[in-house]
């Protein structure tokens, strides 16, 4: 052995992924002290992203106060990696799930303050923003980041205002003169695993509305809404969004980001494994270990371990994928370059006692595949 | 891989180790379909042993008539291995537990019936019986089974008869005059994985004798039964067995076999290992797969992956052990030579659900260590 990159998911409901990272570390170093292990714990975009990439690439956490969902003031914090001139946002730290955790409204909610995060990473001499965007309690079509970069928008009464998922009806116009200059400059990626375009029965509202406390009716309301809000756009910004995929992301903030920051959007993984040079790390590597809660067939479809497998497989690297629990048949991970598949479970029992134990079961699981290796290392 | 031996256990509740080896089997042939593997199915002495003997070297099942344990007749089975001198009789096949579902009284059930099947065998020329005593629902030590090869047993009277456990206190003197000449030539190996005496408090009675229906009385009236009859056997055959490790098995059968056929009591696994040419088997062998329904601690002591573990440590060879549920740490199983320890269950989920999938599950873990140590050989 000579390198191991460890490059987990999150175990979701158990373990974060710098927790499953930290396990597999500890035990992979007792049984090869001479190899180079490199931790890259992966995020999806959604809350823990940051840390992820910190965790993985090194850099500072930048903490900041800014509006909250609510517009009420909190403190925030995103990345500056290394380099000095990327950071990393997600959008969970000023506008997530968690902090309207029991008065969940997304016709009332703002991305203000990730357009401020954006705006004081740029003015801190930042010029590559990698933006998450995942868990968001939004449906502001990304409007609220746009007036916290400058981009104005006018009501029926040419009166300027910070729309929500339930006034993006009242946009009449939409004056980007205003926007910050160093945004020109800046290249912007946005980590979205979603492919949903912006309106309609697939779209933002009625996807991911329900989850963010809307009923049927405010639905119809925020998606009638955002489709005004996109012909807004198309008519003064001149960009056709009705079919962009991924615009339905996070509330329509893949849209918003499309539009107020030439954002490209890009498999969270993907943005990830480039960052951190993935590619150039599988040269001498001998094997990646990755994980996440739950190995399914739909594992394939634009997460982790496709991602990785992908990369993997081309450099003919081993890609074993620990999974809390494993559904239905694996031949399609095998066939997309996946050595083989653990799972952690030692015994049979319910998820409520299992989950208790993940910590030392997922011990164990790394535990018996570094035994198995080193097993074979020995008959060489 | 050029040689790989599977020695599994049986997954009590779930399969056969025959069930597991045949599964085993087919897994690994899909990944080495060039490799020379070996299946040894292995019992530990009670229901199953013939069946595991007979699918791993080969030989013929011969049925036969006998005395069921309340004298009734029925079909019993014992195995005669290739070579047509070596008889593995189960206890179970006469004198087993299940034949008495329901009317359990180790009072008045007898081992006539597996004296009759080692008659037989004898009689058919066999010089060589391993006898299996596990799963018995006798507390007689082995008095019907004397019976059965022509010892003789006297009552108060002077008149003879086949004592059972509630009647060994009347035992006045015992006959082996009559034993079958054919008993003297032959050596008799016990399956005994025990070492309880044969009588006091670690003794048949009230170890064992609860689980075959005893109440406490009956334990306190079997237990005093079975030393008088050791006291007989002291003072009419010169033998002491007060003290004999084992001698309390299967109800005092493991005296029985010792008194009147000079068996050697062995644990179970050795005997397989032995009589299967484990040993030479594991020359140019590069894997065994072991495996029982649970692993613990409690696993190295004298059961089947500690006895096989002895013997692939010694060799050099590695040796994985598969669990249907794990418990505890492993530590003392490496330290005894264990590779590495797998557990079957892909998700986390309660017996009852687990149980139904047990052959998928097998399967599936089987699989992925396949796909390990193939993920090494293509490394090399």
């Amino acid at each position: 052995m000579r390198r191991i990159i460890l490059a987990p998911d999150s175990f979701k409901g158990t373990m974060s992924a710098i927790e499953v990272c930290g396990i597999m570390d500890a035990v992979a170093r007792k049984h090869f002290p001479l190899a180079e292990i490199i931790k890259m714990p992966v995020a999806d975009g959604g809350e823990g992203t940051v840390d992820c990439f910190l965790a993985a690439a090194g850099g500072d956490k930048v903490k900041l106060r800014v509006k909250g969902p609510y517009f009420e003031e909190i403190e925030a914090g995103y990345g500056i990696l290394p380099d000095g001139r990327t950071a990393v946002v997600e959008m969970a730290a000023a506008s997530g799930l968690p902090l309207v955790e029991g008065r969940r409204n997304p016709a009332e909610t703002t991305t203000y303050g990730v357009g401020e995060m954006i705006t004081h990473a740029l003015k801190s001499g930042c010029t590559r923003i990698i933006l998450g965007l995942g868990g968001s309690c939004t449906n502001d079509g990304g409007a609220g980041m746009a007036a916290a970069l400058g981009v104005v928008f006018h009501d029926e009464a040419g009166k300027a205002f910070v729309p929500t998922g339930g006034s993006l009806n009242r946009v009449t116009c939409i004056d980007t003169s205003g926007r910050l200059d160093l945004a020109d400059g800046a290249s912007v990626i946005a980590a979205c695993d979603v492919d949903n375009p912006l309106c309609g029965k697939n779209g933002a509202a009625f996807v991911y509305g329900p989850q963010k406390g809307a009923d049927p009716a405010m639905v119809e309301m925020l998606d009638n809404n955002l489709l005004h809000f996109s012909q807004i756009i198309k008519r003064d910004l001149g960009l056709d969004l009705a079919d962009y995929p991924g615009a339905g992301a996070a509330g329509g903030m893949g849209a918003g980001v499309r539009a107020f920051l030439g954002a490209e959007l890009r498999p969270g993984i993907d943005i990830v494994l480039d960052t951190l040079n993935f590619d150039s790390m599988l040269e001498g590597c001998d094997l990646v270990i990755t994980g996440e809660g739950r190995i399914d067939s739909s594992s394939l479809m634009g997460k982790v371990i496709s991602g990785i497998s992908r990369r993997t497989r081309r450099k003919g690297v081993p890609l074993v994928a620990i999974g809390g629990g494993i559904e239905g048949r694996m031949d399609g991970l095998y066939e997309a370059g996946v050595s083989a598949v653990m799972s952690i479970n030692p015994r049979p029992e319910p998820f409520e006692q299992a989950r208790t134990k993940c910590f030392e079961n997922l011990e164990f699981t790394v535990d018996t595949l570094m035994r198995l290796i080193k097993l074979n290392e020995s008959r060489r």
